[in-house]
């Protein structure tokens, strides 16, 4: 049971509470929904049980689960709306565009060291490296993937995001530089060609 | 102070001991000197007479400082060997034997758990982060860099390595499907090119 989890006292019986905390006794059941099923069996139905609220108010304050999920980890970063913008612009600035939004919404002190934090979650052996896992299948690696027929569709994303963790890793993780300070549009120009490489390229096609 | 470190009792008289101990005792003393000075200012001197050895004795055993911090942190991986080794061969398969060496290094359960501990390390806030980062910028980067003259080689490098942390993240940490057991050769087919591109290529050309 999780941290927050184990705050609440059993049997103590619920206030009257303002909106705020309301909110954040949502948050609070599906972190631990989250935590014990994993993102895939989570539903917001038993996480409006666990609150001891209507699932209508779950979703007055919440944009259904992924957000919900986003919300509990504090994630500074969106992958799944990232899609959802990059996806709507045109297929061959697919690469550069998801570079430039990872870097918006990252190059910040404080969102750097949270993304810090949920990629050394993502390396434990807690649920958290579940719910990640889940999360990342499900709402950001199959539609990455669906932007071919390929048999290696899946594969394809998966490299991708690789490569997008990878600069995650060595910018805001490790901090060496001259990765950690160089201009987004740098990184944009020198990363992009590999994420539309990973995604539509010919896998093996020497590159100049 | 380490957990290592805090085992030896101060003023116990040392014991005559066998050779296996006297490595173990060379390796607990320079677990403590990386973690209180960092890589680049720990000297195998010092780390001669925190064990109460003499230097020869640090060098019979251990092939210099890189050698010593790798066995400190039982590095799965030899990054420094790894980029000796490919750096022997033709320029334009440097990418592609990149791969390879480091699949061959980690394709086993022990390897890859090993390599997800120090990617937590990595990312953590402790004397490991700074540890590694040094290690990382003298032996490995440096090295990859000096493959090129341009000014941009440093940020090249970097790139490159990205890459290959991404992999390990994705194969061995997150562990997603299929990423995380497809055929070594394969993704040294798909990623080779993007090694090649980040050292070699004119960045910014389109892929593929």
């Amino acid at each position: 049971m999780s941290e927050v989890a184990e705050r609440r006292r059993p049997g103590r019986p619920r206030k009257e509470r303002g909106a705020g905390s309301a909110r954040t006794g949502i948050l609070r059941a599906a972190a631990e929904e989250f935590a014990e099923r994993g993102y895939e069996a989570a539903s917001l139905r038993a996480i409006a049980r666990r609150a001891g609220v209507d699932s209508a108010l779950v979703h007055h304050y919440f944009d259904g689960k992924a957000d919900l999920f986003a919300a509990t980890l504090e994630a500074p970063l969106r992958p799944d709306r990232m899609l959802e913008i990059v996806l709507a612009g045109p297929r061959d600035a697919v690469g550069e565009s998801l570079v430039r939004y990872l870097l918006e919404q990252l190059d910040d002190e404080k969102s750097a060291r949270r993304i810090v934090v949920i990629l050394r979650t993502v390396l434990g052996s807690g649920p958290g490296t579940r719910m990640v896992r889940e999360f990342l299948t499900r709402e950001v690696l199959s539609k990455l993937a669906a932007l071919s027929d390929e048999p290696d569709a899946t594969l394809r994303a998966e490299l991708a995001a690789s490569q997008l963790v990878g600069v995650m890793m060595t910018r805001y993780g490790l901090q060496v530089e001259p990765i950690a300070t160089a201009p987004a549009d740098e990184l944009v120009r020198r990363v992009g060609p590999v994420l539309q490489y990973h995604l539509f390229g010919a896998a093996g096609t020497p590159v100049s």
